[in-house]
């Protein structure tokens, strides 16, 4: 047995892509998985049988293996850079829209007043070099005039912004807008999107993200910060032939990218890793697993060398409590849990609503216009509210940060009790004082103000993440709860319910730890993620302390969500747009392959190829008369037993190739798809032999396969196509796109959607 | 097409279980899963239809539903109480071999004087209720003949407890011997090991454990706890018959008591969840994932709840270091993880070399008297040596520790600076006194001990886990090491590599981190985790801080011992035992499907039904003449179409039932395997008509493809056969034993050690 294995190596040589351009994909089509996979293989075994017969080829051989390694690298240093320098410029246009740094215009308020050596403790954001637009324009700081100048440059930086930010994203690189993780889902799981990952989507979504959040919409950088991440890992993928020859291999590096991205836009390299696991990735092979910790940690080291936070934290919101929580407050944090979930299923109906009404009608025609007019309503009713006004991201920290006896802020005005002479971190809990009524109240509308906005900002022609504004949504409602608890437990410390745990003069309600559980609520309503979102949450707070109440909060969510419906926002987005994804969700039908395949009852006969009867014109118009993607070739007609199965592509490109090089093939030359073309008369015309070209190992079904069994095997193996058979003929053929019609079907959905494959 | 799908619900009759016990497997057989997945789809779409017919069966519905969350939540709970239970029993009995405790004789040493007001914090451990032997028996304590009597009842008791743990393990539960984590990742890979997680095995695990850990030994508990907890996955599996009645679904919430085992051996329950996934388990769908991270995190917490290590945390080694690591410091890390690859490649090589001399000579023969010996070998060794005397763990934790100000032991004799006024968290480096030379010698021979007597170890018929061994081995080097660097940096500060980071009178080198950092690398040598070690050993120190000093070392170590070898000791040790595991590495040769199929070319042709044409007798025949588990059934003998697949057991099962209902079956009787039975004349005997056993979905491959493809599909599908076709003739069939044995032949390895399946 072990002779006849070097016979089969000519067997093979369709693998060797004799003609250019065979064995590559066009826009828009599924990649096959099985076939990258024997590519890389072979190419492996390639480089390892020549490293052994010199110096130099062995060296190759081992650059070739470290690639992976420093592809990784690369990505987690370019995307941490350009994580910080996003952060940085954020930072910087966020606060031009209020007043400017006159020490250095480049500063950002906190830099310039941390600089300034005027500035107390208690009044960190006031300092002489910090001047708001009014003050620097008319002098005056306090008039009402200055807070109308002040109004109106607010809009109209916020405006500028989203204007540029829109037309870049329209003339430069549309692929630049929206999340992007829907794309890089679809991407990952086989779909080639050219341009997608381009350089030119770096760097307008780069620049655009910056411009985006700046301009002060209801929008996050989580999500584009992926994408981000990803185009630097197709980027670096083109250095090697490796990875960029190899959408197989390609989509390993895409998968380790994204777990970079998240890590970066979090400080949670873990988180990140579990993300791309859970939420983005198709295929995660363990070698993947270890080579995206590798990336995600070099990330986030590289954002942390940076600094862009100032505080030497790799963590977007760094948060300590001081107190431990206690089983009678699981009540509020599954409240909260149901909250999340409501929101969760709110936001995706009502977004996917808007998007569809985009989509289908006039609306979808100026999308300019409508990033101006959200960004102006954005603007105007965000302004006179102090909690909408700043970016949303300093708005989560403040809310998850728990009140220290130094804190200045409106929302920690309590009454302090003049005899407490306790540690600065064990405060107990105080009555409110009116700073607190009043910033419920603007909390309140708020929260409101962010839920509908949000629904309508997301999907628009900029790059927009969700994760920040959901996070704010849960954080504000979480911090509304948390007072109400905490005031409750203090006035009320003899009801039955406060008496074991909540003793007057004790610290016993955090706020901060609810804004916190309502955020992973409402992040996990809307995303329906459940393990990276804990462990982002835990790799935040950075103690298994509050892992509880995180996990309590998510799960109701998720269930309450689900109850609704099974699919997250990104899914929701993936139908929408109608990308071919085949989901990991159990397909439950009773329907068999028979059922599914084509050709359909009253449908013409499967058109086939034979192996030795079939001319070069007839191959022709077959090609012209169909769209298929590829053909079972089979020994006769009549006896329909299947030889193999030739793509579409090859076979065009081998025709012309073969006509170009003038060898005597003609139009009613025979096609040969068998080992040995037999010896013809002179007269007749040069038989084309295709064997090369022809896959001799097509995967088949019988026709009594369960359906549910070809979606494993179409998931699993990541297939184009299967061909079905009934003791030993051909019956007929199952694509992607038919599995994907007849899922759609069973669901009742509208199965026309699903784009071409 | 939708209207036949209706029609095809009795060709699937096959899953309904019409005869019993069939769909079942015979004890060392493999799986299905495919079969195993379709049968749980079916369940559940029958509880989805039924649901909707009364209330009682939608309760039905939720419960079934539910059921896998209770599952998880009874797994967390007993898994967590057991954890615990076996925490405080080796604490208590590792004692019991020095002394005993007067007040209560059933508290340990700590316990004792704990509970004792006379204990001063530096003689934390000396009480005058504590009284070692010799002191309760002769009222001596610092004679030599204490000394001698001491050492004596310390090897006695040492013996007395591996001699009670050898004789359970022998006579009552033979499959509770070893760590248990090779045979449980060849169960979740899909084969029957019946009785391997039964109740009998988890009793006698858990009080083996106990007794092994506390006799001494160079052994941890950590792999067996994997085993305990998957022992009470697999109890739990049997309250619910979605679970006990299907194999694939089984192996899923074994998986997840992986995790929950993993989670209380550490206390670090995300570790766990990627230890399950990275290490354990095979397949590990997203819902398993979550699952996972909820049993992990219930069993961690009842481990809190009961406390057993009196600190109220959670995790076994709890460490908090003061001081930032240095760039420079990575080359000693390096070195390290260099140290721990050697020692994984020193150890799988010496270990697998001995379990082998035992399994192939007359040492196999004598379990109970090697453990014996081994017992009487390590506790003489280890008495006069204080660092091997004392338990493992408790090594382990003193070595990761930063000395304190006022840390009293021998490790810790440094020679202060009288004028040092600093806050007690943060000593400079500080000249080592004699005390820590002392230990020095002391930790170099007890490395050399440990790395000999822990390959003679693991393997043995009594439980053992080799986590806490190599750990140690790691721990103690890389103590040895940080005090090198150490003593270095204090002595030679102007050296150019201490010039920049380490003046005198700063806290520069920490040796406890040398010695976690060593511990990772020997335990990522032996075992090749990369993500969840170093997860694992992040949730030990609760900071990102030290992670890269810990992923240089884990990397390094991974990557020279897999240039030594790429077998991790689990892997190792399935090939030693022939287990038939499928693992994920890539096959990379270049061989073809018709290479691997039997029959091969000189054999008999392939033993198959005809569809109408075989007697009961012929079928009785060639059951009794072959040990296939199943034959293919063509259209007839000639053309060789293959119509479907029938198990031999249910072709057993099925003809015993027919002839026992004495419906005219008898020998002659026609076997048919067609939808319909020919009308045959009266006097013919009765047909036996089998469709409903015949499997008419059977996997099938083309003769061409190439063996990698065939190899990727039995992994990823989990199939037991795959019959090979060419030109829709069937040619042979594929077994997962085939693959194997083909696997290990290119290899070059022996390929008759594979078990039969």
């Amino acid at each position: 047995a072990l002779l006849c294995m070097n016979g089969a190596g000519n067997l093979m040589d369709f693998l060797d892509e004799p003609l250019p351009d065979v064995g590559t994909y066009e826009d828009f089509h599924t990649i096959d998985w099985l076939r990258e996979k024997s590519r890389d293989t072979d190419r492996h075994r390639k480089i390892t049988n020549r490293s052994k017969e010199s110096i130099w080829e062995f060296v190759k051989s081992l650059l070739d293996a470290w690639s992976g390694w420093v592809v990784m690298l690369l990505i987690g240093l370019l995307s941490g850079t350009l994580a910080g320098v996003i952060d940085l410029a954020v930072d910087w246009m966020t606060d031009l829209k209020e007043g400017v740094c006159l020490s250095a215009f480049w500063y950002s308020h906190e830099q310039c007043c941390w600089t300034s050596n005027e500035t107390t403790f208690a009044d960190r954001d006031k300092c002489p070099q910090w001047q708001k637009w009014a003050e620097l324009m008319t002098g005056h700081t306090e008039s009402a005039g200055a807070y109308v100048l002040n109004y109106f440059l607010y809009v109209l930086w916020a405006l500028f912004f989203s204007f540029l930010a829109v037309s870049l994203v329209r003339v430069f690189a549309p692929y630049a807008c929206g999340s992007g993780i829907p794309e890089i889902k679809t991407i990952l799981s086989g779909f080639i999107i050219r341009g997608y990952l381009g350089k030119w989507t770096l760097l307008i979504k780069t620049v655009t993200l910056v411009l985006a959040v700046s301009s002060g919409l209801s929008l996050g950088k989580e999500g584009p910060l992926v994408h981000v991440a990803c185009c630097c890992g197709n980027l670096f993928c083109s250095l090697f032939s490796k990875y960029s020859k190899n959408e197989g291999k390609r989509r390993e590096v895409l998968s380790a990218a994204a777990a970079a991205g998240v890590s970066v836009a979090f400080g949670a390299p873990i988180g990140g890793v579990l993300f791309s696991l859970e939420e983005v990735s198709y295929y995660f092979p363990l070698k993947t697993l270890w080579r995206s910790f590798f990336a995600a940690l070099v990330a986030a080291f590289t954002l942390r060398s940076i600094n862009p936070f100032g505080n030497n934290r790799l963590v977007l919101f760094y948060v300590e409590y001081h107190t431990p929580w206690y089983m009678a407050e699981l009540v509020p944090f599954i409240l909260l849990g149901v909250f999340g979930g409501l929101w969760g299923t709110l936001f995706i109906r009502g977004n996917i609503a808007w998007c569809r009404r985009r989509k289908t009608t006039q609306l979808g025609k100026y999308p300019v216009l409508e990033v101006i007019v959200v960004t102006g309503i954005t603007a105007i009713l965000a302004f006179p509210n102090p909690y909408t006004r700043r970016s949303t991201s300093e708005l989560i920290s403040e809310l998850f940060n728990d009140c220290g006896a130094l804190e200045s802020s409106q929302l920690c005005d309590y009454i302090n009790n003049p005899n407490m002479s306790r540690p600065e971190d064990d405060i107990p809990d105080r009555p409110a004082g009116p700073g607190v009524y009043m910033a419920l109240w603007q909390l309140a509308l708020a929260l409101i103000f962010k839920i509908v906005i949000t629904i309508f900002t997301f999907g628009m022609k900029i790059p927009s993440g969700l994760f920040i504004p959901s996070m704010a949504v849960g954080a504000i409602a979480g911090r509304i709860v948390g007072i109400a608890v905490e005031q409750m437990a203090y006035h009320h410390h003899d009801w039955i319910i406060f008496k074991n745990w909540c003793r007057p003069g004790a610290d016993c309600v955090t706020p901060g730890l609810y804004a916190m559980v309502g955020a992973a609520a409402c992040l996990g309503g809307v995303t329906r993620m459940t393990v990276s979102l804990v462990v982002i949450m835990f790799e935040l707070t950075g103690g298994l302390e509050y892992i509880v109440p995180l996990m309590a909060a998510a799960v109701t969510s998720k269930w309450v969500a689900d109850a609704f419906g099974k699919e997250g926002i990104y899914e929701a987005h993936i139908r929408l747009n109608g990308y071919p994804y085949l989901d990991q969700d159990e397909f439950t039908h009773r329907t068999l392959a028979t059922d599914v395949m084509r050709p359909r009852r009253n449908e013409p006969p499967l058109s086939v190829l034979t192996q030795d009867s079939t001319t070069v014109e007839d191959v022709e118009t077959l090609i012209k008369e169909t769209d298929y993607n590829g053909f079972p070739v089979v020994v006769s007609r009549e006896s329909e037993r299947l030889i193999g199965f030739v793509q579409r592509r090859d076979l065009i490109l081998a025709i012309k190739n073969a006509r170009q090089k003038q060898d005597g093939v003609v139009s009613n030359s025979v096609v040969y798809f068998t080992e040995d073309a037999p010896q013809l008369p002179a007269s007749n015309p040069q038989p084309l032999k295709l064997r090369r070209i022809l896959n001799l190992s097509p995967f088949t079904v019988t026709d009594h396969t369960p359906m549910e069994t070809v979606v494993d095997i179409f998931r699993k193996l990541g297939l184009r196509q299967c061909l079905v058979t009934r003791s030993g003929r051909l019956l007929g053929i199952i694509t992607k796109k038919d599995v994907l019609r007849h899922m759609a079907q069973m669901m009742n959905q509208d199965p026309e959607s699903i784009m071409f494959n």
